[in-house]
């Protein structure tokens, strides 16, 4: 089939006809062919600015000499492409800076990292460091879309804050929309928006379900029951931001398309606490409930930050982490993986009988106390192997998902 | 751009050097340019079958002539190339069947279908027809690998259970793993597999406090909060069968990636009822409860079976639909949608003052009367246009999901 390959891509801006279907309503866009992303330079980057209400930027490495690089790099041009296509109706633009060509403008832009997806909104700078999928790209930037804050108004809407334990979510209750303090809310907001959700209420009612005072903002810490307080209100937006930030970090957190490589990229020390787990199936919720606990007991402890991955999300990483890891992934599975090599030790977890909180507990502490480590066991340079960037053609993988372009 | 497609497929092999991360753990897998997937015949179909524990077949109409068809057609291939390759390990093999070509062969697998993807287990033939893309096809067959039935042992593994209200699903109390009531449950699960959850428990306190007597089995249709019991415990595999194929089809379903085409043509007399919510936005979250009480009120309405969708779930396809049915959206929606022209009629909605569910109610009886059609509104054929499989290219759309290769 190699050999067709050649022959593949202008295909993209036709119909399927294999697969053509009397049913109507549910055609997936594809690429029609016409050249939207712009290829930014010192000359034409405010032309890009002042046109498109959003305007997203990928900063790249120079496109290198091997003609594969080429058509890798090609291939990420596609995705930009295909969501420039779907977004063009919502005046969103696409563009590219190379790293080295256009130093300048990266400069004058504030670009840093190289992959990273730079969304200009406004007066603000967005950083999409997620998965480079079309689906992703395109759900990240609608949400940049929405409003910054979502108004609850009532205790039914409520309940769907409720249901968010996964985000970072702050909640504060105003007089009214026109409120000074609201206001300041709103502006904190942006700073964050999409990543971190910010709600609001002006019914007593909600508030009170809340305990919430007039002007008061409580800030929400993925997977805890209680919520924290900003301290001083009313707050200011810096106040709001500053507390934000200094709170990001969770003990708790879920692995997201929209930012797993910049969650990944913030380890401790070089590792990672990873726990597994499909909250879909019995085992892995009744596991994921533990975690859960566990990390409501340690919330306080700084060094402590696990990151939860539910194997559903990722099918496609599901036969290469169990390649990597040594670890059966259709049954809970937690361990420490070192970053830099991808080497790892896992608990040993009885299906049957999982491990009580005490005992999960334990065996974090000996991780932060290093007595658990990833040198312990030391037959998996083959693995490493397997991890790299290099050539390694047996089992070739990828920042990019291909998988998803 | 376009002059470079040309170049690009064989990239797909190589690593993506403009995002090579320092960090390892993450990479996804990339097509590396083998050819696993088997051209299906007379001569090698029965080897095929021996080979591996699970096959997927592609059964496709004939590859056309126009070249840019054959090219449409060589997308779908890699697609269950990367598949192949991911699932390799797993002992599960990939084919394509040529409808006319392969005649012999179709009729001898019973292939029907063209566009779906065939899985045979055993002695058994699941039907995929979903979203093509690799990750949705390979979270279909890791879902196929898990056991029939998942065992529930306590009353927090309840909880996963009780969480599931999206999915058809069935549980039974059985006395233990060799009760013969339970391997005939057991056999009947594979039938349904991965489509139709089936769990089971052994425990006398998990049986309380779901009201299960020793060897009944409870029907539970998605969003019912009361389930139904399969008359006459105990029950053999094939009146359990013939309980879930004669009340498959709910009041109320989620559209799903691994069923979404398959859901799309069970249409009741030409149309869908469906509903956009966003279960994440408050608002729509408010609008999904109140459709679900709805739901719950007319279950008995044998004409009635409305489609949720959450944009959520199909980011790419969302500025397509609001082209396509002039909806917004960002805020709840509910209309009848034609299936054969995409042609489509919405209730209006103000959101800040939802409809209430008699008023909902109200609407969904004049739809079902006829009262409420898609014929009422005639400006629509500038969009239907736009929903046909043909040579536009100003919104060229696809059933293939490009965005997901």
């Amino acid at each position: 089939m190699r050999s067709l390959w050649l022959l593949l891509i202008p295909c993209l801006s036709l119909s399927l006809a294999p697969f053509v279907q009397t049913e109507k309503g549910l055609e997936f866009p594809r690429y029609d062919g016409n050249d939207r992303v712009i290829d930014i330079n010192d000359k034409n980057y405010k032309k890009a600015m002042k046109k498109y209400s959003i305007l997203c930027l990928l900063y790249h490495k120079p496109i290198p000499d091997g003609k594969e690089l080429q058509k890798q790099h090609q291939m990420t041009e596609m995705v930009l492409e295909l969501a420039a296509q779907v977004m063009e109706e919502k005046e969103i633009g696409f563009g590219m800076v190379d790293s080295h060509e256009d130093v300048k403008v990266a400069k004058k832009l504030g670009l840093v990292e190289e992959g990273s997806v730079y969304v200009f909104k406004g007066d603000r700078v967005i950083e999409f460091d997620g998965l480079l999928s079309a689906d992703t790209l395109v759900e990240f930037l609608l949400d940049l879309l929405e409003e910054p804050v979502e108004v609850i108004g009532n205790t039914l809407e409520l309940r769907a804050f409720d249901r968010m334990e996964e985000d970072i979510r702050l909640i504060g209750y105003f007089k009214n929309d026109e409120s000074e303090y609201y206001h300041e809310f709103k502006e904190a907001a942006e700073q964050f928006q999409p990543y971190i959700r910010f709600f609001a209420t002006f019914e007593k009612s909600v508030a009170k379900e809340l305990t919430l005072k007039m002007n008061e903002v409580d800030f929400y810490e993925p997977f805890m029951e209680e919520p924290v307080t900003v301290p001083d209100r009313p707050n200011s937006e810096e106040e709001i931001v500053a507390f934000v930030t200094e709170h990001r970090r969770p003990t708790l957190r879920k692995l997201r398309a929209e930012d797993m490589f910049e969650t990944w990229e913030d380890d401790l020390e070089g590792i990672h606490v990873v726990a597994f787990a499909e909250e879909e199936d019995p085992d892995g919720y009744e596991f994921l409930e533990l975690l859960k606990e566990v990390a409501r007991d340690n919330t306080h402890h700084p060094g402590l930050s696990i990151i939860w991955i539910d194997p559903d999300d990722f099918p496609l990483l599901i036969p290469y982490w169990e390649k990597t890891f040594h670890v059966d992934l259709f049954k809970p599975q937690i361990g420490v993986v070192n970053v830099t090599d991808a080497d790892s030790i896992w608990l040993e977890i009885d299906e049957q009988d999982l491990p009580t909180a005490q005992e999960l507990e334990d065996w974090i502490e000996d991780v932060l106390s290093g007595k658990v480590n990833t040198e312990d066991d030391d037959d998996d340079n083959d693995d490493d192997d397997e991890d790299d960037d290099d050539k390694d053609d047996k089992n070739p993988i990828n920042r990019f998902c291909f998988s998803r372009i």
